[in-house]
């Protein structure tokens, strides 16, 4: 109670209340009330409870997925004769990654040998005429090996540079028509899982179903069945703006994009992902190589150039809802505090005061701006400007900068108003 | 000066202050004053201080994850006989990337070659009776091979359509009991390393110590050892709630959650990876062949149906801590902020003038609620309401809406306040 | 007009206006006046203009990365011979993604079989003198394969345990000098594109040019040529703080780290990725083998330690610019707020309503911190500071409170000020 006492004796307890003039002046009024209500509808209404200001958000999801590739395919080479290719054959990486490619077109070197022989023509540089045409250890980027410094015939019309490397080179035949071209009818099962670690909430784009030939029988569709998972090649190429047969023939890169944008306050059962494709590139090619050794002791090895389609699969989610703020750091804070004092997240996680708290504090600082935007109007626009300018400021001269002695006083004793506006 | 002096003239110079009205009522100024008290702890003890408000944060690490398997295991197959499989078998890819795959069971076909071959009788539409049953040149998602319009003899129980493929097909036996069973005392070594680019602060989960032999001889223990950076695989699967039998069956896929959380203010020591272990399948597998060419210069493949466990590491990450605001977007502008003007990042890094400003910004607003609540109170709920009312409002008839002649001459004359409330 | 007259009633269409009191001090006018215009300043020009508090931002790209490799070399193995490796050999795996691996360096195990043969001295407990050291079925993390019981002699100077396992066993050797030594020769190139789905941009680093032909002969350089997504691999290598002698022989990881920070205002073409490299490791490998059968039937296989330099290409970007607030929430709130109205997002993607709203309410708001501690400085600095205090505050008293009779009359009646002053 002493200090409370002191408190008071500072006046500090003493409730001091802003003093007002009350005008009659309903113009101005009714604009005042006007701006008031907008601006709560605004804050109250749109940012608070339309754009959800008082949630939090998760917006770093922690992603899993698994892809599979299903499908047979027959085709005809010359070197390799009727070749049937399965999954095992025409997908790489096979465990089923998120950017993984598909084989439709190859270029095959079947067996070669470390050894000397000459460089195909098309090489820069390759063809001669002479031994000197031919730098023993020269090399390019392109180049399938090391000069020897040998010129040495290629075939009845080429002579080329003999080179130190895999034998016989790598003919840069560029394929006329796709190999596998039934690669359009295979398809592409994607299962994604998302878990938004501050909600404990965790998602996949397989589970909403019991009926498990569900995912056997359906083929994505944006309209008809947006959310089965399994898509058709030739489909999906279509809808990247792609077309399949060019990329069968020379490859291509397409982005699968899984966006999952949920909010929680009205269950997980409308959180759904959407899905987009883009096309990234237009043409697309690797080489491969398997090895092994021959009966004869040698190591030989099979040399694939690769030409598909790669895909990547790309996963961007949020959880919440969109809100006037707070968007990721409520949602930081929410997760750091619930991390510390509750274990219960998921309850916890919709509601965050602070966001709240800021929302409504800002309102508050716009109502303080119409209130002056108010004033000026009064004090400036308005018919009786003047009077209410005189009115609304009472003019406190300082006693010492006045020559009027009885003017002193009120410095010393409560002064009388009335006095000043005289 | 001269602008001065304008300024002077409009007035602009002349500092005005609100007029209050004093009241003796302690009732609403006590309340004030404890209601000032709490938003003045609430802002710069709890928002400011507790969750640092005057940080910045960097939501957005740049990771890289290294990932070793280590273990030997030994089994038993009738078509290869008494094996021993090691790392560099039971691992794909073996690079050791963020998502690998652990082989605990396969089905192998050892030595197929394009031909013609009967289809498995367990593939849906393979058995037959006559030629009629086997279209040619019919193939389904699930067959091995194309149709080749043939109905031959399968076993001595079943006749089921020829195909052209690989010969011979798979057999669709699913295996009774895991093959590498060791696999549950195999370890994984994880190394990640996270750099937050805004704050030039860069960790990793395994640098913590000198002595390098820790990490041959450390076991990842939540209790005892939740830094060590090496994992049991059968502790693994057991904290993310499998049963490592089953999944060593069937296959399955785990996700490792990294989470790193670090406040920079208390320096980098403290600044520990979390780990978090989820079933995300209860059942994976895949194909994959390892193709070579026989003597006879026929192509062979050995066709591989693998089971097993598949890991994707998952990392996310923030430092800084939790803050009222400016979370992320207080962090971006710190971070283009220096990146434009100072080099100095680190040190920079921490305090962020916008995010304070906006939290004692946000403060003020509501001490202006607080007293318009209080106002509230002491207006129409206090005993002396009416009186504080009129005390505070004061009435100001603009003159020409009264008829009284006497109030014309305020508007042109500073008015006397008394006159008004008469 | 009804409700309206109930308003009017209530007195709630009355305009009310602070009653100021208005000194003619220009210490303190002048220093408001200077204070307002700072914070003026501060948010209209620094925080809503400069740091462009009126932006939305996409911190949340969507990412695709391709990169290939490019070069050959020639190397001297006493168990191959004179060898050349390209691209086909030395990167795993091949289908450049975003993370691959450069063998630098290796330990080759030509044909090994499943069988018995006496493990490697350097391995742990695997010397021995008598049978009684190799207990029968023992193993370890780090041996070749299970004990057989057996004490066999492994070569002149040493004897060791029999394992079952691939025989022979990889001899331990930690190469001298690495054989690929012509790899920082090599030319590794990066295609990376962003999707920034909010505003509709999509921007790569390669498509900035007609010429193709640039991407055969640009190398990337920081200060010359900053753009070019070639590297070569000794430069990078450099870059991240290596040697790439070093690296070469035993292995390491290098993270490249690509960082996209875009502002849409002034148009895409600005918007350019800057590359940065870390090196993450001083020593990597790991083994791989590739399988196949023998004429016998038996099951070979070539084991491989490669050692070698791994890439990590990470990709961290934004889009917007740096602002006060609404980084990624308004962000946020923009996206989901156009996914839902506008399907003109990348035209409505960069005004953010709500960021400017909050940026300017928090400015109201500092605006009457500003009034506070001027009113402080009048009140208890200033000279005259009595008197203002005394005519800013104007005592009422509460009619009850005093023993005067007459002074209970004003509860009842409007008040007259100079009363309660006298």
């Amino acid at each position: 109670m002493g200090s409370l006492g002191a408190l008071a004796d500072w006046g500090l307890l003493d409730y001091k209340t802003a003093k007002y003039v009350m005008t009659r002046n309903w113009r101005v009024g009714v604009l005042q009330r006007l701006l008031q209500l907008g601006a709560l509808v605004y804050v109250v209404g749109w940012a608070l409870l339309v754009k959800k200001g008082y949630q939090e958000q998760d917006l770093d999801p922690q992603i899993s997925i698994i892809t599979k590739l299903k499908g047979v395919s027959v085709t005809q080479i010359k070197e390799l004769g009727d070749r049937l290719w399965d999954v095992a054959d025409f997908v790489k990486p096979a465990q089923g990654e998120n950017v993984f490619f598909l084989v439709t077109n190859f270029l095959v070197t079947p067996e070669q040998v470390q050894g000397r022989c000459p460089e195909h023509p098309s090489i820069p540089l390759a063809s001669c005429w002479a031994h000197e045409d031919c730098p023993e250890g020269e090399t390019g980027t392109h180049s399938h090996g090391i000069k020897t410094g040998q010129c040495v015939v290629f075939n009845e019309t080429h002579s080329t540079c003999e080179i130190q490397g895999w034998c016989p080179v790598e003919s840069n035949i560029v394929p006329m028509e796709p190999l596998l071209v039934q690669a359009e009818n295979f398809t592409l099962f994607i299962k994604n899982t998302v878990t938004f670690s501050k909600f404990n909430f965790s998602k996949s784009n397989v589970l909403e179903t019991g009926d498990n030939t569900y995912f056997k029988r359906c083929r994505y569709d944006p309209l008809s069945s947006p959310y089965c998972p399994v898509f058709r090649i030739g489909d999906l190429v279509a809808a990247a703006g792609g077309v399949f047969e060019d990329l069968a023939l020379l490859g291509g890169a397409i982005s699968i994009h899984v966006l999952w944008d949920c909010n929680l306050d009205v269950g997980g059962s409308d959180c759904q992902p959407h899905y987009s494709f883009q096309l990234q590139q237009r043409s697309y090619n690797f080489r491969t190589a398997t090895h092994w050794w021959e009966a004869s002791g040698v190591e030989a090895r099979s040399l694939l150039k690769l030409y598909g389609i790669r895909f990547d699969v790309i996963v961007t989610g949020q959880v919440g809802g969109a809100r006037w703020d707070g968007q990721s750091w409520g949602g930081r804070r929410q997760q750091s505090w619930s991390d510390r004092l509750s274990p219960g997240v998921s309850q916890a996680g919709k509601f965050g005061l602070i966001p709240t708290t800021i929302t409504l504090g800002t309102g508050a600082a716009w109502l303080g701006v119409i209130t002056f935007f108010c004033d000026l109007l009064l004090l400036y626009v308005d018919g009786e400007a003047h009077f209410y300018w005189t009115t609304k400021y009472e003019e406190a001269k300082a006693p010492k900068v006045t020559a009027n002695p009885e003017q002193t006083e009120p410095a010393s004793s409560p002064p009388n108003p009335a006095a000043h506006v005289a």
